[in-house]
């Protein structure tokens, strides 16, 4: 029961950062929104609103992980696409009011401790992104620029595709970097 | 004088919610930053901080266009190039502590006519790239997907940048942009 508090708080604090930035998860939000008594905050956290956001971010990055690893042999193109539907799935399921925690916390955070965690997610992805894809036929020199170029242009186009509240442009953004990968694994090939 | 005060008042509201957010960039921290006195506040903008963020995101849409149109009848790629290079100048006169407003915006706003504010600003963008790239030798029926992979990249790119304090990745992006916008033109001529 504890531990049920404890991870609905982190799975809270995931959703309020993707959908309303870093100063929109605050302890009193992911209260409220998960219904965890005041009490909680303190002993589940002891160090405070930085460690919830941290696990929040540890969520966000094992959620990423183990959908691409149900991916691992497929082909490079596939791979692409498993990542950016991913994204589409979280814009489309919350009507584009949710985003990327990591690029919540990236963009305002103030605290160093913080924005080091939002890099090692982004460290994560680009990892096991470079893997999937020279596994699944990407040359490996070009494995690692196409897996960068697959986690900024997606993280931008959920962006673009928040603001105008609209899934067109994300999807005009997805054929582009599928054709590229695929057009990397041919040269290969 | 008054207008100097109100001008530098936008310019500290744009290079705050580029580094620190949305809620970075508070009133006061804009008084603090700008050093212009606290009645300047509703004087020049009588509709409070969603104005002044407003022209904030006017400023930062209104610099790059204004860069892009200098690059007019150039090739797709050198255009591809120029508005890479727009960000990359961000980041780097920066110390990677700063990022794009429109984006700080999106990701943090609960007013809906703020995050429209935003769309238009990534609507102007995506209308002058795709004139940009279709002039400078980009299929007609191309220019506009890749006016939304360069946005979205970018934007992502900047983002990661920050996170990790290196511009490695987002030259590798960078990279991976202007071949794949010159590979379009390519197969045009």
């Amino acid at each position: 029961m504890v531990t049920e508090t404890r991870e609905k708080m982190v799975r809270t604090a995931a959703l309020l950062l993707a959908k309303r930035g870093l100063q929109g998860a605050s302890f009193s939000e992911v209260l409220a929104a998960s219904g965890a008594p005041r009490g909680s905050i303190y002993h589940h956290f002891p160090e405070g609103k930085d460690q919830l956001v941290a696990e929040a971010l540890a969520l966000a990055q094992a959620r990423a992980m183990d959908e691409l690893e149900r991916h691992r042999g497929e082909s490079a193109p596939d791979v692409a696409r498993a990542f950016v539907q991913l994204w589409r799935d979280v814009l489309l399921a919350s009507d584009f009011s949710a985003g990327c925690a990591v690029v919540a916390v990236t963009v305002a955070a103030d605290a160093e401790p913080l924005v080091e965690k939002a890099a090692a997610v982004f460290r994560e992805w680009q990892g096991i992104l470079t893997d999937l894809l020279a596994t699944g036929g990407v040359p490996s020199a070009r494995a690692a620029s196409l897996a960068s170029l697959l986690i900024a242009a997606s993280e931008g186009a959920v962006i673009v595709a928040r603001a105008e509240g609209a899934i067109d442009r994300f999807d005009a953004v997805a054929e582009e970097l599928v054709e590229v990968v695929a057009a990397a694994g041919e040269v290969s090939g």
